[in-house]
C-alpha cells in the first residue's frame, strides 16, 4: 500500500489498534520534551511511578518557558529538574539556552522518530519529518516510561504546497491563512501532512513555523517529509548522520485534500482575541498600535529577527512605540549577534529580552491597558498577554517590523523600500554539548532529587463513585481555552508544583466567584461543568484538568472537545462527556442540579449515559472512553490506575 | 578662601543656611532624575501641587528600574509617565534605555551643576563633578517645582588616592575596602570627596562605580572633581561643551582625612547581608556558589562586562552555575554586542537579560533556596534578591567572572591566565536622540495624564495632634533598611501608586502580624515604632514613610537615623526622635503604651519630648526638626504644607 508520510511514522510506531480514523492506537514514544512549566509535575509524577530510568531513546528536559525569576520558586525548579533528569537519564537544557522546541529541533530532533512533549506546541518539530505530539504531563510521564501513547487514529489532511511565497510575505502567513480558513478547530482529529512542489521553498525553520502553529487549528500533529532540505539544515547542525529520507509513496493518498498556491498569499495578521480570526493585513492598515514583538517560538528563526533586523536598520521606530525582541534560543541569538542584527535592532530602539517564552505566555511584554500589540506569538485567547482586558494581533516578522516604524498597523508591501535578502545562516554557532547528557545508569541512582520548599506531592484521588448528584457550577460558550480554565502567566506559573495554590487560579477570568463557590461544596460530591464546541482549546497543559479536579470537578458536559484537554481530563478521573443530542445544551443552565446514577455500570456496558436534571426533562450523555480509559476512570485517574498495576506487578512477583 | 570641590559645589547653590557642619543649608537645583518606581508617585505630587512647567535646567523621567512586565501595571505606568514627562517638560526615556544613572551620565550630567534623584544611587554621578543626591520623591518633586533642598550641611570627607591599581583589582574594590574600613555607616552626615593622584588612573565609569556604592556608607553625596577625565568621557558622549574644569583649590582641606593607596588593594567581597560585611575574597575562597551576576548599575560600565566577557572567552562556565548578565543601558548593550563581547559572553553558557534593573532590586534572577549568590549589584539587604533566606555576595567583574568559571568564590588572581587589557571604548555608540526632549511650553499644556486603572491619588493626611497615646507595635534592632520596611520587588513595586494596596507588605520580613496589627488601631490614633542605630538605611523610597504612616504611623524612636529616610518621616508628618539617653533602648518594649503630651508645643519651643511609658519611668526624647521642618510637621507633612502655601498665595493675590 502506498503511504503518506505521516501513515509510514505511524506505520513504523504502532503497537496496538489499526490505522483506522477515529480508532484508539498505542504509539511506540522514541523521544520527549518536558518543560519547566509542566515539567516538574513530570517529574514528580516518574517519582511516585518509583522509575528508576527513562525508556526512550532521547528525553529532554528544558527550562526557560518560566523566566520570570523574582523569588526561590522558579530557581529551586531549575535545581529539581536539573536533579531530576539526571536522576532519570534525561537530557537537561541549562537556563539561557531558550525554548525547548527550536533547540529540541537544534540537538536532538531526527526524521522518522516520534516525539511526546508536554506542550502543545511540540507539534513544531513536525517540521523534521517527525511525528510531534502534545500532549498532558502525564502522558509524558508514561512515555518515559515507556508505555505507549494512545491517540484517536486521524484523518490525515493533504496540503499540498505550490508557487513560491511573494516578497514580504513568509511562512507565519501560509498558516495564518490556513487558520483563516479553516479556524481554530479546523484541524481537530487531524494530522497537517504538507507535500508537493512548493516545499522546496521553504526552508526547516520556515516549516517550523508553520507546524508550530498547527496546533492553533486543533491538529493532532503537522508532518512535513524529510527531504534535502531537513538533510541540509540537519547537516548546518553537525547532525547530518541523523538524517534519513522520509517521502510520502508515489500514489499515497490522503483522507482531505488541500492546496495552497503560496505565490497567492498575502500579509495576514489575527485579530484579537482568537488565532482564527485572520484577515488580510491591508485591511486594518493605520489602527495605531503601542506594542510590536517579534520572536517566541512561533517565529523563532535566525532569519524571522534577521529580517526585522533589515527592515528597522538605519531607522528608529516610531515614539512611544514598544519594540519587544524575544530571542528564542542562545544559539539563535549568538548568531544575530555575530552578524550584527541585534545591533540594528538596538539601534532603531527596540528592546532586547532574554531568551525563552516572554510575552507568548504572559511572562513578560503585557501590553497596556486598551492598547493594540502586533505580534509574531502563536496565541492571542483573551488575558493570555498577561493584561485582563488586552488587544493583541498575531502576524509575521515582516509585518511587526514594518508597523513599529510606523506606529500602526502596515502592510510591510507598503514600505519604501527594496525587500531585504536575508541569508539563512549556514555556520551557525553550534555547541555540540549544549544540552547536559544523561548520567550513566549507575552514577544516576546515586542522585538525589532536590526539592524546594513550593514542590509538593499531588493529593490522593478517590475513584469514580456509581452515584453522583452535584450541580452545574459555569456554562460556558464555544471554544473555551486551557488559558481560560486556568491561565499561564507568571502569577499562576510559579505554583505549577503546588495544587493547593495553584488551583485558586481556576476559570477565574470566566467567572470569579468559581473556586470559592467549588471549595464550598467540594467535600460534598463535587460539581459539573458545562462547554460548548471545542472545550479546552489551546495550551496543553495538564493543570488545567489537575486543578478543577482537585476543587472537586467530576463531569465535564461539552459539545465537544479538544484533544489533549479531554485525555488531561480522562487522565485525572474526571469525566468528559458529550450531548448525545446538542440542543440539550441550551436546557441546561447554571446552578442546575444534575444526577448521574449507576454510573459506572453505565460507563462499563455502552457508551450512553443518563442524566436526571432536577426540574426537567432528562437528557442523554455519550462517552468516547475506550476500555483502557474506563479502567482508567472507574479507578479515579491514570495515578491510581499506574499504582494499582505495579502493586499487581508486584505481587505477581510474590507468586 | 580655598575650597574643596565640594565645597565649591554647595556654595554656588547656596540659597539659605550657613556653609556649617550640622547645620540646615537649602541649595538650588539644577537637576533632577526620576525612575518608574518611584517616579509615579512624583508625578501624582506636581499634579496635586498643580504645576505647570518643571523649573530646574534639567529633569529627566527615567523608566527601566521596574523590568517584570506581566500584566497592565508597568506598561500603564510607562504611559503616564511618559504623559506626565509631555505635560511637566521634561525628559523622558524610553523603556530599553537603560538604568537611570548610567544613562543621566551619558545624555545629561554637567560638571558643576546639582542633581537630586528619587533613588538613592542618584550619587553614582557625583563621579561626573556633580554634587548629586538621593532624595526622597517629594523632595524631588519640590526641586522640579523649583523648591529648594534642604539638608545639613555634611562634613567633608577628604579621601586622598594615590598609586595605581594592581592588576585584576577594579572600582568596585575600592568601594568595597573603603565599606570594609567604615561600614555602612561610616559616611552618615558626610560627602566623600576622592582626589589625589590616584584620580587619573581611574576613568569617568570607574568613578562612577565607587561614587554609586557611597550611598552603602550612607554619605550624603559623593564627589570627584571635574578634571581631563570627565572632559574625555564627555567628548565620547559628543557633549564636550558641557565640560568645565572643578578642582579642589590649592590648600583646600577637608574636615576628614584619610588615604587609600590603590596599589594596596586586592580583590573584596561583601558577605550577606551587608555591604559593610566586607573581607578579603581570598578569605572565602573555595565557597561553593550557584550564581554569578554581572552588571546593574554598581558595574554599569562597558569595560566591567567586557573584562567579564574577556575572562571566560572560548571558556565553559562551570556546570550548575546560572552566569546572568544585566547590561545597564541600550547604548552600553550595542556596544558590546558590537565588539563581540556579547557573543563571548553567551557562548560561555551566559544568560542575557534585557537592559534596566534586574537582579539588584528583586526584579528577576533571585537565587535558590540557600544557595550563594555573587553579584556586582550595590546591595544584599536579607531578602532584597527576591529570595527570603537569600546568601548573597557582592565583588567584582573579575571576581563574579572567575567564580562562575570555577563555580566557587575565586580571587581572580588565581586564575592562570594574563589579565586581559579591555580597551575603554573611544567612539562609543551615540544616540543623541535617546532622551525624549521637553516639549515647548504651549503644545506641554495641551498634554492630558494618561492615568492607568492601578494609579491612584494620595489620600489625605491628618495634622499632627497635640495628643499621642499609642502602643509600640515593632521593636527593631541597629541598621533596619528600607528593604525591610518596604521590599522593592516585582510583587511589591508595582503597586507604588496604589497606597492601600502597598501598605500591606509593611514590614512584613520583621513581622508579617505587623500590617493587621497596624490597621486595627488605624483609626485610634495609630501606632510608634522602636529603632536601633541608623535606622531606615539604604534604599530612597519615600514609600516606606508613606505606607506605614498610612496604616497609622506617628512616631518613630530610634538610636539615630539614615538621612534620606529621616526626611521622608519628617515629609510625610512622622515625628522621628531620638533617645536623649541611649540606654533608654533597653527599657522600651513592644507593646508598651506609650503617652505624649503637649506635643505640638513641645516640639515647637524646644528639642524635647518627654514620653510616658505605661508603667515604666518616663523617658527623655529629642527631635532635630528644623523651623521649617516643625512647621511641616505640625500641618502632618509637606503636601499638606505645600497646600497651604499655595492657598495663602492665592488669597495673597485675591488681596
Amino acid at each position: 500500500m502506498a503511504m503518506n508520510v505521516s501513515e509510514k511514522l505511524i506505520n513504523s510506531h504502532l503497537i496496538s489498534g489499526k490505522m483506522k480514523a477515529g480508532e484508539e492506537i498505542g504509539l511506540k514514544i522514541d523521544q520527549t520534551l518536558t518543560q519547566d512549566a509542566t515539567g516538574t509535575m513530570v517529574m514528580l509524577e516518574l517519582e511516585a511511578m518509583d522509575l528508576d530510568r527513562a525508556k526512550t531513546e532521547a528525553s529532554a528536559q528544558y527550562v526557560d518557558h518560566n523566566i520570570i525569576q523574582e523569588d526561590n520558586k522558579n530557581p529551586d525548579d531549575h535545581l529539581f529538574l536539573q536533579s531530576a533528569a539526571r536522576r532519570f537519564g534525561l537530557y537537561y537544557s541549562r537556563p539561557g539556552n531558550g525554548v525547548s522546541h527550536p533547540v529540541h529541533m537544534q540537538r536532538l530532533a531526527e526524521p522518522g522518530k516520534t516525539l511526546l512533549g508536554s506542550d502543545s506546541h511540540t507539534c513544531a518539530n513536525g517540521c523534521m519529518g517527525m511525528l510531534a505530539m502534545g500532549a498532558g504531563g502525564i502522558d509524558v510521564a508514561m512515555a518515559i516510561a515507556g508505555e505507549p501513547f494512545f491517540v484517536k487514529m486521524p484523518k490525515i489532511w493533504g496540503i499540498r504546497l505550490t508557487g513560491e511565497l511573494p516578497e514580504w510575505v513568509s511562512a507565519k502567513d501560509v498558516i495564518l491563512e490556513l487558520l483563516r480558513r479553516h479556524d481554530v478547530k479546523g484541524g481537530v482529529g487531524r494530522i497537517i501532512e504538507y507535500y508537493g512542489p512548493g516545499l522546496k521553498h521553504l526552508s526547516a525553520m520556515d516549516r517550523h513555523v508553520i507546524a508550530n502553529m498547527g496546533a492553533e487549528l486543533g491538529a493532532t500533529a503537522t508532518v512535513f517529509p524529510s527531504d534535502k532540505e531537513v538533510r541540509r539544515y540537519l547537516k548546518s547542525q553537525q547532525r547530518e548522520d541523523a538524517w534519513v529520507e522520509i517521502l510520502a509513496d508515489e500514489g499515497a493518498t490522503y483522507d482531505i485534500d488541500e492546496e495552497i498556491n503560496l505565490a497567492e498569499i498575502e500579509p495576514m495578521i489575527a485579530k484579537p482575541s482568537s488565532p482564527g480570526n485572520v484577515v488580510p493585513v491591508k485591511n486594518l492598515e493605520g489602527e495605531p498600535i503601542y506594542q510590536s514583538y517579534v520572536g517566541s517560538s512561533a517565529n523563532p528563526g535566525y532569519r524571522d529577527f534577521a529580517i526585522a533586523a533589515e527592515i528597522v536598520k538605519g531607522k528608529q521606530i516610531s515614539k512611544g512605540i514598544s519594540f519587544d525582541i524575544n530571542p528564542s534560543s542562545r544559539q539563535m541569538l549568538t548568531d544575530l549577534v555575530k552578524e550584527s542584527h541585534i545591533a540594528s535592532l538596538l539601534s532603531s530602539g527596540a528592546r532586547l529580552h532574554q531568551a525563552g517564552c516572554n510575552g507568548c505566555i504572559g511572562m513578560g511584554q503585557a501590553p497596556a491597558t486598551g492598547r493594540n500589540s502586533l505580534r509574531t506569538t502563536p496565541r492571542n485567547f483573551p488575558g493570555r498577554s498577561g493584561t485582563r482586558e488586552d488587544s493583541v494581533f498575531l502576524c509575521s516578522p515582516e509585518t511587526a517590523a514594518a508597523s513599529a516604524l510606523t506606529g500602526k498597523i502596515t502592510d510591510p508591501r507598503s514600505l519604501e523600500m527594496k525587500y531585504p535578502k536575508v541569508r539563512e545562516i549556514t555556520q551557525p554557532s553550534i555547541d555540540v554539548d549544549l544540552l547536559e547528557k544523561p548520567l550513566p545508569v549507575e552514577e544516576a541512582k546515586q542522585v538525589t532529587l532536590e526539592k524546594g520548599p513550593n514542590i509538593a506531592s499531588i493529593p490522593d484521588m478517590s475513584p469514580l463513585p456509581d452515584r453522583l448528584e452535584i450541580p452545574v457550577l459555569l456554562k460556558m460558550g464555544d471554544n473555551i481555552s486551557t488559558d481560560e480554565i486556568l491561565a499561564g502567566g507568571s502569577r499562576v506559573l510559579p505554583y505549577r508544583s503546588n495544587l493547593p495554590e495553584i488551583s485558586k487560579f481556576s476559570f477565574e477570568i470566566i467567572d470569579d466567584t468559581y473556586y470559592d463557590r467549588a471549595m464550598k461544596i467540594r467535600e460534598e460530591g463535587g460539581h459539573a461543568l458545562i462547554g460548548g464546541y471545542n472545550y479546552g482549546q489551546g495550551s496543553s497543559r495538564e493543570h488545567a484538568a489537575l486543578a478543577p479536579r482537585y476543587l472537586g470537578l467530576r463531569v465535564v458536559i461539552a459539545k465537544d472537545f479538544a484533544r489533549i484537554h479531554w485525555q488531561n481530563l480522562v487522565n485525572f478521573g474526571v469525566l468528559p462527556l458529550t450531548f448525545r443530542d446538542e440542543k440539550d445544551y441550551d436546557k441546561l443552565e447554571k446552578g442546575d442540579l444534575i444526577q448521574l446514577d449507576d454510573l459506572r455500570k453505565s460507563i462499563q456496558t455502552g457508551t450512553i449515559v443518563k442524566a436526571n436534571v432536577q426540574g426537567k426533562q432528562a437528557i442523554q450523555l455519550e462517552h468516547a472512553l475506550s476500555d483502557r480509559q474506563i479502567d482508567m476512570m472507574l479507578k479515579g485517574g491514570l495515578i491510581n490506575w499506574i499504582k494499582a498495576r505495579q502493586v499487581n506487578d508486584k505481587e505477581e512477583q510474590l507468586w
